[in-house]
């Protein structure tokens, strides 16, 4: 198994980059499409916990958008040719917090697509 | 790519299993052995961001131990024979806010590692 494949990394990258676009334009349609369409796909939010693609779009459609955010230290992994993580430092404009953001990504015959997504703020205990 | 074959879920399952076992009772060696020893390894605690096995190993060596915890809803999903994710809610006896833990599993040649976990107190706020 090639691990951190330049050319995954990449792609996966791209990938990261349309999401954040989709997230801060409140674009509904691209970060559906950035989703896998399962039952399986899981989101942690910073306050829900959401499972599978119906419970993720019922809350996008009333969230009313994510906080503005600038992002901090991205890492990215991959293993394999189809699998890849995306790890984000990111911190918003309405708190000190730090947040951080972990996506999984699945190359499926469609294209890349997040199955499991997990955000939230770092706490003050361990 | 089969999605969540049975036999993968069960490894899986067992393997999450082990991890909890090890957590509880603050066994080092065990919690090191289930995380993939490499530079890309990211754990994002609930009050800690940490990137590659050595800060992840210095960080349980001065933790003394998680807090005692029981788990509620687990989500087990597989893509392929060799990737794998655990989802998992839990419930720590000194705080009302429910915990959400995402693991991310590769197998290697030496068997199933973690090779990202993250770890959150669910918020007020999404």
């Amino acid at each position: 198994m090639t691990i951190d494949d330049p050319l995954v990394l990449a792609e996966v990258q791209a990938q990261f980059d349309a999401y954040e676009r989709a997230l801060m334009a409140d674009d509904l349609p691209a970060l559906d499409a950035l989703f896998h369409d399962g039952a399986s796909t899981v989101r942690y939010g910073v306050g829900e916990v959401l499972y599978g693609i119906d419970e993720i779009r019922a809350f996008r459609m009333g969230r009313g958008g994510s906080p503005q955010r600038r992002l901090g230290r991205v890492a990215i992994s991959a293993f394999g040719p189809d699998h890849a993580l995306t790890h984000a430092e990111f911190f918003r404009a309405d708190s000190e917090r730090r947040g951080r953001q972990t996506q999984v990504w699945v190359r499926f015959p469609e294209g890349w697509k997040i199955v499991s997504a997990h955000v939230s703020l770092e706490g003050s205990t361990s």
